[in-house]
């Protein structure tokens, strides 16, 4: 595989800004073999993913992110970013008890799916170590007592942990603790959890309890990027499963876990493909 | 085709309510063509619906629902409800300014997709007059004055209209007007609402704006019946189109609609085909 | 709404194509609106769909398609075709005896949600003239002879009719004939057809018949292309819904009429918005 | 939990068989818990499935299948199976290269989520040897030699080792070699297959491709009985995801799997939980 260089950018939209990044490219030898852009009409916002092979590219690598941005950040008021495809991302995840997304997630690291590197499974129980000895994945737990009060010392340690690791990114595989605003900072926009509801209904707790109240003959789950508001992050994929009234709320619990698990999953992808943009608490999702 | 009557019931569950149930119609020489029951084991409450054939049953048809709470309303604490096959409901339509879902409505009785009679549609406006002339059924128009005052006056005209024209149940084809309580009242569970969201997320005005602004992925219509609070009645039906970072509000009402219209028609034929039992603001809806 | 030109092309793959295009646009000051583009990788071949305003722009638009032939068409291999938003395209129906396509079709017409013409429906039955009257449109009724002797009489009638209404595209809304390939090669990629199951399977007669035979837990609805090879040609949409080992042939008719209709108006939009190309006998859908 | 009787049954259908069906347990002081009928109007064929408390129930449980036996078998010509809810069947899995399948069945054992044992994995190459003993189960190889010759060794120790095992039924997760009609006859309708496509859309080799080159736009897989017709058997599950002219035959492969794994996993859940029956090469599956 030809090593290539992917670049993420958005700005405000202008006349002749596609012409001229892929010029720039082109006129570098860079082989464009990626190129997808997308103009919201209505923010009139320019989003745009490129994809070139770096063989014969006249910028070196590590000159590249600056030289776009000298050419085109003030410019075009535009935000970029640089991804190199040799460069694999490094995935934490965070779990509780429930093992359904953490097996989906680990079979398709194993089975050579993703270009990711998962260095540690963190928990706040024992449940899961079994799983992930399975996988010969370090585990790492730290209970929260119940008073919460060593919750700031176990952020720090993940925090720690994190750093060492060089995560790049996390996902929360039905991870039942309120992440601190402190991580979410520190990673924006690169927390990815699974909500086990069709977002923005039945935010919070129990949703299949509240999905069977309401009656609902359609139940869904919910991939979005943490932030500091609840349930209320950039929603990145949804996927929906027909129910009846014959449904329990644990048969929407076991319904619910296959949503989980793909949804999460897919996102996983795009994100690791580097092929979502965030934008005004929105997505936009490169095919 | 053969006279059938048909019956729907629901009550606490005990042993041997089924047997005695379809013994009693197999007893008096009724041939049963359809039998569905099902037990909910959280409530512990039994819904059935039978039908079965006439011809040869040896309670008269006026006297059939006398007999079945005979044996059965205080003994089970029974909810009995008998129809027959050749009694067609008579369905008013209620719509404002779009046109979708009242075509597709009109459709399907012009194909003699139901069995049922319109014998009325009623607007708050006059723009869907054209689409009632070209199916030749009266379009009664009440414009509700903008400080609202003569409110009370045309909901007595529409219930006089309901009235006179024996009305069985009403649909709302995209009725942009509050019904009042009065109406809700007459028609207990008889009134089919379309809301243009995935309830109960978007409940209200403009959810496909909400949509947008959310930045969800799929988008859904939801067919209930209209009780007092808002959007909140049983859910008859409910259905999904995946959409993108790509919809606009606009072209996220354009989707819509297709949604609406089935979601809507799918209901209405539950309704007439009298699958539906309703207990505790949710439905049981039979195949 | 500024009149725009449409331009759809497509070539063999080459670095730089694209900056070529827009600047041609940017250069002679036409402000683009629309631009979406596809690599198909493995075949190395470029689609692209443009849209700009004309306002400004230098070259009258009768001298577009020449201009960016003589620019690009031997120079890339390039196939271009151009339109413009306010060339309303003119659509012929052809329909047998079944109402619910056509109905959809001719209510999305009235609701003013296409910018297209009817100017003729065309039958081999009397069954539909009274919908087409309901919407004012001429309806014209060839019976082909049992003996099918008067076939190629029919059909030089219908492409005089085609001729004379100067019809753009074709739309069969359960045309229950086989078109001639006179009529195919006269407007080749450019008869829409729905059929009633999911494509590839079930081709030919009865598809709810053989679902049923089949017992498939899904049934789908194709619309498509018309070519030469009976329901093989350029599929543009398809769409499902799930049924049950309770559906009857008959409940398949019911449900599938739904999809039917549903899905050929999805691609009868496609089509007038100008966003299908064709290639290799599959179809580029661009958003 | 309660140890509990499950009734599957079927016959030609007649006035009173519910009725005497359910009074035979009743009167036994058999205190149902499940009842759910299903009379296909077209063959008039009764479907019935029944689940009992056996606490007080007067007959014993090594009788309980003699006595219905003979009370309706000939009577109703009437097909009775029955099972024990603490009776947990055992399955067998056949793979050859691929994990994703193996790996969804094995979490959900894992997790508790199936009452089932699986004493063993067969296969015909060495690649999943690792992740059988990540859940320390069992694992067979039989390679086929090129020419084929050693098969019926092959099949002949198979079959020992499926006796040997008491194996109930058999799941073919991505297996990619023929069944004998030797273990098809010893296992009739208990043979689950994942074929790739919706049958019967793309029998036989490389159903992605196949999807490929006819350009649909909406992929699925088909879980069935195994028969001695390739990919004809009875129909369990089916599901489908929706592509675009923008996937290649890899990324078709990458969709699929996660059908594929959702779609054979539905299928065993139901076969554990004896709510399939299978008639005339279609099943029907209860709720």
């Amino acid at each position: 595989m030809e090593e290539r260089a992917i670049a993420l950018l958005h700005c405000p939209d202008k006349q002749g800004i596609i012409t001229e990044v892929t010029g720039f490219i082109t006129k570098n030898h860079g082989n464009i073999v990626y190129l997808d852009q997308y103009v919201d009409t209505i923010e009139k916002h320019l989003f745009m993913r490129l994809e070139w092979e770096l063989e014969s590219f006249l910028i070196r690598r590590e000159d590249i992110l600056n030289e776009m941005n000298s050419l085109f950040a003030e410019k075009y008021a535009m935000d970029v970013s640089v991804y190199f495809s040799d460069e694999r991302p490094r995935m934490a995840i965070f779990v509780s008890r429930m093992s359904h997304c953490l097996y989906d997630l680990l079979a398709r690291y194993r089975a050579g799916e993703w270009e990711v590197d998962i260095p540690c499974i963190i928990s706040n129980h024992e449940d899961m170590r079994d799983v992930a000895d399975q996988f010969g994945i370090p585990y790492y737990v730290w209970k929260i007592s119940p008073d919460k009060s060593n919750r700031e010392e176990v952020e720090k340690a993940e925090m720690d942990l994190m750093k060492k690791e060089r995560i790049s990114f996390i996902v929360l595989a039905r991870y039942m603790q309120i992440i601190s605003d402190d991580l979410i900072a520190r990673y924006p926009h690169h927390i990815i959890n699974i909500h086990h509801s069709f977002l923005p209904a039945f935010i919070g707790a129990k949703p299949y309890h509240q999905a069977y109240e309401r009656g609902v003959k359609i139940i869904g789950a919910t991939s979005h990027y943490v932030t500091n508001e609840l349930d209320a992050g950039p929603i990145i994929e949804q996927d929906v499963v027909r129910i009846s009234h014959k449904d329990t709320p644990d048969s929407l619990v076991l319904k619910g876990r296959d949503l989980e698990k793909i949804v999460l999953s897919r996102a996983v992808t795009k994100h690791i493909e580097r092929k979502i943009l965030t934008y005004k608490n929105k997505t936009v999702i490169f095919n």
